[in-house]
């Protein structure tokens, strides 16, 4: 097999409670990519869609991420890549991670999966490197292993895949900039050990009630008094859209990444849409352009096509 | 049925990353109780034992919770308690919560269970503040529910209970006295950001390892970086019990409670056995009386004799 397409989902990061270690995957949207090998040993990148990325592969996170593996790998060929983004950049949805990810798993089955999903994820890390400056793969977990994952260490990496129930997200896309750097400066840099202790209490009966299916354990656990309370002035009328989509039916949700999307979990797709209908109602009058999207939360990582 | 006889057991709290939320129940030692129903409307309580506690029920721990119950029950009779207690005051294996729980567990069985689980803890918090001062259920939560317990919040009080694979605990006691408010004094107000996401990305990590039996990741997610640093110091030879320990086989451990009790995870008796002559080693040389205990993790907790 010389050429392989493959589909690459958006993943939700930062899962409320799970600051900094806890992240799901989405069936859509997803970019495609398709990587082919050729006999010179170079990069080759190709984007099919408007949004001006970069084609030089050391420039670009999924030529950064490939050239990654070509070292890992000790091969003397090349591959080209041709990219369809449909994840816009900066969405805070898993944007750059979807390209790094769909990259090196596409190369991977070329070569006959020489590399285990934790060293994929180590590698697609580079890639990330250069999108976000800092080492961080709750992004990259999800989209590769799929369903939730949980990032233990990220050096050494150690990702734990989190048994869940089947639940759908709705994710709204404000057409805002959030900078990564800004939304991280804005944290604090100290937590009152309280605090630290009510989180790590929600995240420990988050992962619980995923693994059982205790969906409203699930909702009352999804609080988060650190990190939403400094981020969420980054996003217009994030207050409205969590009171909206809660009393639509929502179990839970916050911010994605670190903004500017917003998700919420539902416990069908026919209330996760109507939670989407509330999240239009809210961002109808501001004048701010934006995307819903309804996905369900998807087992699968990156996939063929 | 006017009379029962209890047992009810010693726990661990502060699991290691599960700081003020995590405990556990032993088989033992455990507290025996025997609780009488009296057609006065009082309490009574004698001790066979010599630790000396307070028969005055307002200011001991038993008599306060039974009359916590006895207001919420509305009863007009009262009882009377005969408590023998084999886990030492001060130990910090959840001796006062043994009291509590034993009490009014054994109380309620002969109301015909007229409290759930979670009004018991309730109940026996009113008893847990005399001996300890602060509104807390990390040990009372596993002496009445048995097995691993997270306590999500403590108000409104929500008990989680998680799945956990066959356990072994080793619990090395040293005869010296670590005060509550002490070990509360020595901890950070604040702890960086940073250490706080380790922390509760360990505690989710942990939380899923013991659903899903994975001892290996249980390991690795068994550390803490933020209350066993200040603590340690509290407790002589601590790091080498946990060299030691962990050497001989141990899973991991940490301090129990707010100590002086260390205790460490096994996977079967035979290792937890290794373990309690490790400790052995460690602390015979050091002039200080301790005792060991080994036992199973129970998923009872108080039970009927």
């Amino acid at each position: 097999m010389d050429q392989i397409t493959v589909q690459s989902p958006a993943t939700v990061s930062n899962v409320v409670c799970g600051f900094d270690c806890l992240g799901f995957a989405l069936d859509g949207p997803f970019d495609e990519m398709t990587v082919r090998k050729i006999p010179e040993p170079v990069i080759r990148i190709t984007h099919r869609d408007d949004y001006g990325l970069p084609t030089d592969p050391k420039l670009n996170v999924a030529g950064v991420a490939l050239q990654a593996l070509i070292d890992a790998a000790e091969i003397d060929f090349g591959f080209e890549v041709e990219i369809v983004k449909h994840i816009k950049p900066g969405s805070g949805i898993g944007s750059s991670s979807a390209s790094a990810c769909g990259a090196v798993v596409a190369a991977n089955r070329l070569l006959e999966h020489r590399f285990s999903n934790v060293e994929l994820v180590e590698l697609a890390m580079a890639g990330e490197m250069i999108a976000s400056g800092s080492r961080h793969a709750d992004n990259l977990a999800p989209c590769i292993y799929g369903g939730f994952t949980l990032v233990r260490s990220s050096g050494p990496l150690d990702i734990v895949e989190i048994a869940f129930p089947e639940l759908f997200a709705t994710v709204i896309h404000p057409q805002i900039e959030v900078k990564t750097s800004e939304a991280r400066a804005i944290l604090p840099k100290d937590v009152p050990l309280r605090e630290a202790v009510r989180n790590w209490s929600n995240l420990g009966a988050f992962v619980a009630a995923l693994s059982t299916g205790d969906l409203d354990l699930l909702a009352r656990s999804m609080v988060d008094t650190i990190v939403e309370p400094a981020r969420r002035a980054l996003i217009p009328r994030f207050d409205e859209l969590k009171s909206a989509s809660l009393a639509a039916g929502a179990i839970g949700g916050g911010i994605s990444g670190s903004g500017p999307s917003v998700f919420m979990l539902s416990e069908s797709r026919e209330i996760a849409e109507f939670v989407q209908e509330a999240m239009n109602i809210v961002y109808a009058p501001t004048g701010i352009d934006f995307n819903t999207y309804v996905s369900r939360i998807s087992p699968h990582g990156v996939r063929t096509v």
